[in-house]
């Protein structure tokens, strides 16, 4: 067993302050309490003051009956309650060789969390869409300067129609039954369940619908895969993945039963099958997976006991698989500014005694 | 600039919690507010549950009259006060390579504090030391299992006679100012300001002095460089030292006037010199030093201007020298456990626009 020590408590992991990038301590969370105050918290621009204005949510642009929509009527809404993994599609980026530039993320630029608001959907019926209709613009309250542009940029991205009435996407209030925190969107943020959290605009401030794709810098030059045969590609859905959350990376154990454990998410599909290997690729034993629900959003534990045979060094692994097919690869497919890192993260550990 | 968001704060970065490991944020912190709670952690073995045996010191052993000594005598004591880099000899291990194994320290796993106390001196002369003593012992309260034996085990560590009778070499009893936090040793730790954090025992239990070298899992097992040609050497004094605090590595910058800035800190001597490389080691320019004081056991501050002269990415690095003769190496000598880091690390970063 991997202890955790109650009295002894973990916090965020700055990566940055200005803007604020704290990632979760994850290998250390309680998964039967899910800490609000732990969750990751990824910013691109100062946090804004939050004025009368952000209580109020427009939606114009191609639309038959632009509306203004108040935070108060959000509570009289059809709602909806999920359970979602949100996770900055830079999680992991620290794992890429070569190196890449950006927040070096480690495993905990992603938390779960459960998120309840008014699907998009609903809204968008209200006020109907045009035809001419492409993709759906989402502004958020935030802006500030970027380091290759000169001015002052707000964050704003798009979805394409479809993903916008899926109906799972939501204009989130709540987060884990209490008012959404400050520093993640109070008070209303988009959430997008299957998407990375870049697309879970925080502070929003208008929905457009437009009837031609979007440019802006946080969706043309940010969150673009610039591979390294030149193509390139948006960034989208989640990409199935896994973490080894005990033991530790380079800890130095005892020749005794342990019960390797940690968790598996997916983008467009739930886990099917997590596996492990012990001995650094050879040989893959399938984990028991706990699934609580059959929520597709939210993460899954796993475990599978071990002893070690001997003292010395061993090299761990953990690959995952999802329902629409997808499985992690070993080695996660290299992008100039290091998006979705989904390889897999040997834990090299010492068995002593 | 590189400006700190007071809105935003930093906290500790977990490393391990059973038994508790965190480091401070170094590259955080704000230089002109020392935030006790942020200081490091390091722990061996379970915090100890403080007793009313723990507000009494024996001093025993081969000495002429063995004495108890009781916490409210302290006070009364000459005591002295001296801001102290304590450094755990395995800071930066996790900037090895080959890589080794144990806690994954960066660069926080060290921190600056005043400590006020009793000079060891002074208890000692209480007491007396007979011709034969060699070493004196310090037991913490600290007890627990270890990985590589079976039992349990107390923290214990010892000094040559010359360094326990060091006049700096205090039992402390206070911590900026206050009584010293818990997880820091209260009631009473040694501090040894020249040596790494190993020898400054917390939750001090007895201390005795003996007449041949002490031997103890902490002693010989831990502690030891174990270099790659199979010598091996107690690990004793702090090496010279400096990190970078800002940039930081792999951040994304604008063109435009910076002050690169830092910290450094030594053992045996004071710093004299610091240089930085923005060219990868090419040509190197003297930084200045910030000298608030004296002390030879306190980090120093060091700064330089800046102004990337083109887009693209630099190499950053910086190296100290001190007062003894000591220069911080490029590649740090590689050991076995990991201990001494202090290679130059580069930093690398990216300019754009």
């Amino acid at each position: 067993m991997f202890p955790i020590n109650r009295f002894a408590k973990p916090y965020l992991i700055t990566r940055t302050l200005t803007p604020e990038n704290q990632e979760t301590p994850i290998h250390f969370l309680d998964k039967n309490n899910p800490q609000s105050n732990l969750f990751f918290r990824r910013n691109h621009l100062p946090y804004p003051e939050v004025t009368e204005q952000f209580f109020s949510l427009p939606i114009i642009g191609e639309v038959f009956k632009p509306l203004m929509f108040q935070f108060d009527q959000f509570m009289r809404f059809p709602s909806k309650k999920l359970k979602v993994v949100l996770e900055c599609s830079g999680n992991k980026r620290g794992f890429f060789k070569p190196r890449t530039f950006g927040e070096q993320w480690k495993d905990g630029a992603m938390s779960q969390g459960v998120w309840e608001g008014v699907p998009l959907r609903y809204l968008l019926e209200q006020t109907g869409l045009k035809d001419s209709v492409k993709e759906i613009v989402f502004e958020g309250h935030d802006i500030g300067e970027r380091m290759d542009l000169s001015g002052t940029y707000r964050y704003i991205r798009s979805l394409p129609v479809d993903a916008a009435l899926h109906p799972d996407t939501l204009v989130a209030y709540k987060f884990n039954g209490e008012p959404i925190p400050y520093k993640h969107g109070y008070p209303l943020r988009l959430v997008v369940p299957q998407w990375y959290g870049m697309a879970s605009v925080k502070w929003l401030r208008r929905i457009i619908a437009i009837d031609h794709a979007f440019t802006g810098p946080f969706q043309t030059f940010d969150y673009v895969y610039e591979f390294a045969d030149e193509t390139k590609a948006p960034v989208t859905f989640k990409r199935v993945n896994s973490t080894i959350l005990q033991p530790l990376d380079r800890s130095i154990l005892k020749k005794q039963p342990y019960s390797i454990y940690g968790i598996a998410w997916a983008g467009t599909g739930m886990i099917t099958q997590v596996e492990v290997s012990v001995d650094g690729g050879g040989q893959w034993r399938a984990a028991t997976i706990e699934r609580h629900d059959e929520n597709p959003y939210s993460l899954v534990y796993w475990h599978i006991a071990w002893t070690p045979a001997a003292s010395g060094e061993y090299m761990l692994m953990a690959r995952a698989r999802d329902s629409s097919g997808q499985a992690q690869p070993m080695n996660a497919i290299w992008n100039r500014k290091g998006y979705g890192f989904n390889g897999v993260v040997p834990i090299h550990i010492k068995i002593e005694g």
